[in-house]
């Protein structure tokens, strides 16, 4: 019989929750531990937690730091913050445990110029613990980034790639609509881009990796973030929006090389838009003109996404990698799961 | 100043013409050697071979079997055959000089059940030489199996891949046209199908591959090859189609997996095909609908896509490697191309 992958899960929020639903799932896996600070978790049992209509038998750890001074696991799923400096200790501490560490922190997807010290400090330790650290999901780590970069495979002369998400706001849970700003009027909505509570963290990573591949260097890298403003009064599930007020984001970066536009990232997330779809456009010889019809979307798409890492994280050299050094992506296999100890590293 | 990469191509073709054209462009490569039996190739200069307005100073060896007999190089593009049987013996001969190959060969770009032992025993011959075999190109290789895969990435549960590509042959180059049967009588294209000489070479490679990632046993794989018959009168810049002849082929393969289908291929290549695309559809939790407006098709695209797997071959491990192995495929940087003897194997 084939071990058991031993994992834990950092962090209970939305998207910690389906990864945790689905490593509960799949059956080369042992859910060995889950921390979360918040008292809708904290100490209670893991199916309550989740929701899920029977007790698992595992408590939630209200002490995450505690959690991981003592976890034993080959590997961890750190879902906590899309921030670097508040990921890095928590990085650092499962290097220490010598557990392999997955995380949906979108600053540690790429190294963008700003943080590349940070980078470089967690990739050594990495290295000296013998483990290795990658940040992966939807957005950093697929949709706007590998999945285009993928896309150039058949290209000659790549002149631009262009990358446009759409989503339509409306649809999702409140938390998302918060965070693209839903509802607040433009005044608030400026307040919060500049206290960085409403915005996307990801696009400046997707960027880089796309001209990294490449062997493009990017001499700017522009990045803007307006409102999408409500045409006429807008309702969800949740929330009003009044005509005039903001409707979600249109968030963009903007990378050029040589002067010219190179790498082109377009979010809109926002109530009422229309023809959702990933696109992404590859300006080259021959062209490729690719469209997912109504996009992929959710927190099940980046916990799926995430869980088929695993095997790609445990097969990979100690360090910090990142998703475009990995073999081909594709969904899980159960079977490709295997704990690190058995590996040769 | 970085050494360049020594490249052989076996075979002038259009896509070995197309892979010579592009190596040729591409910095960090030199191409050391070119080999074709045809006579409107062998003994001549390789830029007037391919219609160069320039001499290369290198001539067109007319004997393959000598040429890789002598052959030095890093590594050789094998341009030569869809077959295994025929390519077969370029590739021992290759890896018997240590020169790593890539090769377009449809058959060897994934086992199939009724190539088990060739492909074994090019593996066991490639490992004991310490080359790396890879075949490559759009299709298979790409379209219809690398990209179906990514793009499961975001999914649970996947129940069924289905790839439809489909392609207007009355735009392609008449070798094309002939290759799909158009202008042929229904009688005709019944005989050239029993004869092998119209049909797509590719397709069950494919299949396989998509279900071995996905860790799928295929316990029935069925194929079809159907005229696409002209509805009317059909004009071609090389080609008249009679009404009620074939305008094409129509090409399908079908997995199943416990009884229900799971791999579902289809090709269709006829001269007025309308709407030209590759579309992906993932049955699964989400599902992805992904269409690729106009498809991609050419020799510049495949010969973009063999040369982008160099830096990939010249970095793989010893031995027979299919493109779901390999790190996330993208368009060339040339700079990612370093000669193996510099590499550690």
């Amino acid at each position: 019989m084939p071990r058991t992958v031993k994992v834990a899960v950092v962090g209970l929020g939305s998207v910690g929750q389906a990864v945790t639903r689905l490593l509960l799932q799949t059956p080369t896996v042992k859910v060995v531990g889950v921390a979360d600070p918040a008292p809708a978790s904290a100490g209670k049992d893991l199916g309550v937690a989740l929701g899920l209509p029977r007790r698992l038998r595992i408590k939630v750890n209200g002490d995450p730091e505690r959690f991981i001074k003592k976890l034993s696991a080959d590997a961890a799923v750190v879902c906590t913050s899309s921030l670097l400096k508040e990921v890095k200790p928590q990085v650092l501490g499962l290097a220490a445990r010598r557990v392999q560490i997955l995380t949906t922190c979108e600053e540690l997807a790429f190294p963008v110029p700003r943080r590349a010290t940070a980078f470089r400090e967690i990739d050594r330790e990495a290295k000296r613990r013998k483990v290795s650290v990658l940040a992966a999901g939807l957005n950093p780590g697929f949709a706007m980034d590998a999945l285009a970069l993928m896309l150039t495979a058949p290209c000659t002369g790549v002149r631009r790639v262009s990358v446009t998400r759409v989503q339509d706001a409306g649809t999702r849970s409140l938390p998302l609509q918060r965070r693209v700003g839903a509802g607040l009027n433009l005044g608030q909505f400026r307040r919060a881009v500049t206290e960085k509570t409403v915005r996307h963290v990801g696009l400046v990573e997707s960027a880089h990796m796309i001209a990294s591949a490449l062997g493009w260097k990017l001499d700017k890298v522009d990045e803007a973030l307006e409102p999408a403003v409500a045409p006429r009064d807008l309702d969800t599930e949740y929330l009003r929006i009044a005509a005039g007020a903001a409707a979600g984001i249109r968030q963009s970066v903007r990378g050029y090389r040589q002067g010219e536009l190179a790498v082109s990232l377009d979010l809109q997330v926002y109530v009422g838009a229309e023809a959702p779809r990933d696109h992404i456009l590859v300006d080259a010889d021959p062209p490729v003109d690719a469209t997912i019809s109504g996009g992929i979307t959710g927190e099940v798409a980046t916990a799926a996404i995430l869980v088929s890492m695993l095997p790609r994280l445990l097969g990979a050299p100690p360090g910090l990698i990142t998703v475009k050094d990995l073999p081909l992506l594709h969904a899980l296999n159960p079977h490709d799961l295997v704990p690190v100890s058995t590996r040769k590293r």
